[in-house]
């Protein structure tokens, strides 16, 4: 799929023009005929024989963009003025920044916000720890904790390379929930030193969003840091895509009316997020899911199993298949893939039982393409913006973590995870429902309220409020 | 001097008035007869028969702000609607704010920002680690590590405590400099796991400022992350307060026209911060400093002297005086209080030497209150903001941050910091030089462009720039 422009490829061309009629065509022409997509025209500025216009065009590819760049400048009467990279520009000096929230105009302030008035918060905080909650940004303050050893599909890159990631992870917190948010990434990928180090940072936080750590030792830093900690922890890799998928599947089941104790659901990739997604959807009722990794069916009858393996063996697969990924899809109602590119085939999908549902979510490239099996799946989702229903944790965390701190929370609990994944599926109206629109934008600001809501009320239900 | 009412203790009243003539002066007379100091009357709002207004009163401690809402209760007439405490009511919900700085209006922001954007911003990074200085909040974020051990004047009260401080430095830092700082108290005061967490958040910060540490350990914690990170790293307590004092003295020095060479300085108090003028003062040009502790005078015969008291013994004191601090001040041209209160007499002024440089920065409660001195002392100076003259650190760190940040510098060089102590007493001009006015005020904003000017200078001429 990298045929096609993005806006992650895009470039702001600035152009000078000879200020005749046409020129605007010629360039568009040559454009296109290199497969440029122009997704903008801005800064028009006539100077007499000449004018200036920013053109933004999508490309596919860094070599893309520069063959869109000599194709300008083969034109006649055209000169690229200024060429830049729209994504690297948008990062530049990073994507956040921290803010006062107090004003310093004088001394009065001062004396508030600073010495020698801050030593009375100060000293209220001493006696009484809970203060800190109403009287530091540990109300409203999440740590976004990587080591950078899986960053979305790339791997281990390292935690300096993680930080665009994180970074964008706070930005999203606070633009779609009001949470400040500050990446921690951490110079280790011992799971017990990245434990120690969040545990040493508890007093500067009110809740901690794991990110991008590889399996298996995401799963120790995880539970440990839930057991130990104070404040709520979520490892959106696990639990964001979990609600999520469990959103979707929620309303896929509306359309193909199914009932959830009734499903076969075949699960690729055994990693932290399926892991996190099959015990979602049993905790919301499905009795029949099955998994699979790269050595076939996990079932209990397997040795050299993982601890995380080895519990998903002893409580998935109540069948005890044991045969290929394809013998399981036979017969199968739902498919969710979190794994790798055209892992499955359209007969796989052909065999599935009755109105197959295939979330292929594998990312960038889905375990198999939508276009090949629109016309015998009923339900299609993939991780993609580009495809109708896309699995977006970003539908997840701001608000989990919205209800988790304006509850109290302490913990994030398997209830608030359910009934964050209901309130996502519910924002959906049974006029809007329909296979291509099972989920709802991230750009619908009801998803963010509801979420909230629902992860409040869960948390108070479940008695982990302070 | 808790009897003068302060903005540290001051409240905002909402009352509600019998809408009558002179009612307003009632209530002025009742606040100012139990000692408030109404500093402002806003929110006048008209109701027919009542009228409701907001009185700001500065008071002394909480139980004056209760004798204030007792003396109001009391008029007939007048209501207290609300009764706010302003420090507290400033700190709720913490004094900073991490905000986005792209924006996150559709799918094509998000296609930058985030995935599948970012991954081409990771990968640029993954493949050259500098680039995370570019394009990362790197460039411009400080970490403001702080283990709550000596917090103000207020001692050990932990990190949960400390957060306030460490906040409103934070607020300090993007006021004055527009540089991001970020807190991060840690649940430990073992110096190896200070060192050993601040190291692995290198990744994500570009400065560590050191905060409220205790000595010794602050020296070792200092030393070590100075050695070992590629970032600058700066512990406030020591260089913040030793930069200010020596704009105090060079400045203090063109008043009494006398040399640094020539100058005999008697210190008290050999914590983090008194070493670290020492330092500074040696730095730049002063040969003879002697040192006081609980113990008397810091010198070589002495037993027990841990590491940086024996560095200090071994490079100060040169007459090898072994007195009582009475003793050595007799003669001294300059005294440099970083103690506790009281600590001199007057008569120990008396006996310095001609036009005697009296620093006597203790907090809350100087070495010696300026009064007793007025006429014998040639310069005071305080830590106060009710003094003339106030030594406060706000004046450095955030213009040495700046300008380190600015040049790419790896490290805080001794020439750093001089240059930067010079900038600050630069900004004094010499027509406004005088006793009361030896150092710029917080607010002047030429003192943070002459401060990051000459530190980044400094840093490019010693060569430790990126």
């Amino acid at each position: 799929m990298a045929d096609t422009p993005t806006p992650a490829y895009s470039v702001r061309i600035r152009v000078r023009m000879d200020n005749e009629p046409g020129m605007l065509g010629k360039l568009a022409i040559a454009i296109g005929e290199v497969g440029g997509n122009i997704s903008g025209l801005r800064g028009f500025e006539v100077k007499s024989a000449v004018l200036d216009e920013d053109i933004v065009v999508n490309c596919n590819s860094v070599a893309h963009q520069e063959q869109v760049r000599t194709a300008i400048e083969g034109i006649e009467g055209v000169d690229v003025v200024e060429f830049e990279d729209r994504t690297f520009h948008m990062h530049e000096g990073g994507k956040i920044e921290v803010l006062p929230l107090a004003p310093v105009r004088d001394i009065e302030d001062l004396s508030m916000a600073y010495t020698p008035g801050v030593a009375r918060v100060c000293m209220e905080i001493a006696k009484n720890p809970e203060a800190a909650h109403r009287y530091t940004i540990k109300r409203n303050t999440v740590a976004i904790v990587s080591d950078g050893t899986a960053v979305l599909g790339l791997g281990d890159i390292g935690p300096e390379a993680a930080m665009p990631v994180m970074e964008g992870k706070a930005l999203l917190f606070k633009h779609f929930a009001g949470v400040d948010a500050f990446p921690v990434c951490l110079n280790t990928k011992d799971p017990e030193e990245i434990i120690e180090t969040v545990l040493r940072l508890e007093p500067t936080f009110g809740g901690v969003n794991l990110e991008d750590i590889a399996a298996p030792g995401a799963f120790e830093v995880e539970e440990r840091l839930d057991q130990v900690m104070d404040i709520p922890v979520f490892h959106d890799d696990q639990h964001g895509t979990a609600i999520v998928t469990l959103a979707a599947l929620e309303n896929a089941l509306k359309i193909v009316d199914k009932r959830k104790e009734d499903l076969k659901v075949v699960i690729a990739g055994v990693g932290a997020a399926g892991v996190a997604v099959s015990k979602i959807l049993m905790n919301a009722g499905v009795v029949n899911v099955i998994g699979f990794d790269r050595q076939g069916a996990v079932h209990t009858g397997r040795d050299g199993l993982n601890t995380s393996k080895r519990w998903f063996a002893e409580n998935t697969n109540p069948d005890g298949e044991t045969g290929t990924l394809s013998d399981s899809m036979r017969g199968a109602d739902v498919f969710i893939g979190l794994s790798g590119p055209d892992l499955i085939t359209r007969d796989d999908v052909v065999s599935m039982a009755k109105d197959p549902v295939v979330f292929a979510m594998a990312n960038p490239d889905p375990e198999i393409r939508p276009e090949l099996i629109g016309d015998v799946a009923a339900v299609i989702a993939t991780g993609r913006s580009d495809f109708p229903n896309q699995i977006n944790n970003v539908l997840a965390f701001p608000g989990v973590f919205r209800g988790a701190l304006d509850a109290g929370a302490k913990k994030i609990t398997e209830n608030m995870k359910v009934a964050a994944a209901e309130a996502i599926a519910e924002v959906v109206t049974p006029a809007d429902l329909s296979p291509e629109n099972i989920i709802p934008s991230v750009f619908d600001p009801e998803v963010v309220v509801a979420v909230a809501r629902a992860s409040a009320d869960a948390a108070r239900r479940d008695g982990v409020c302070r």
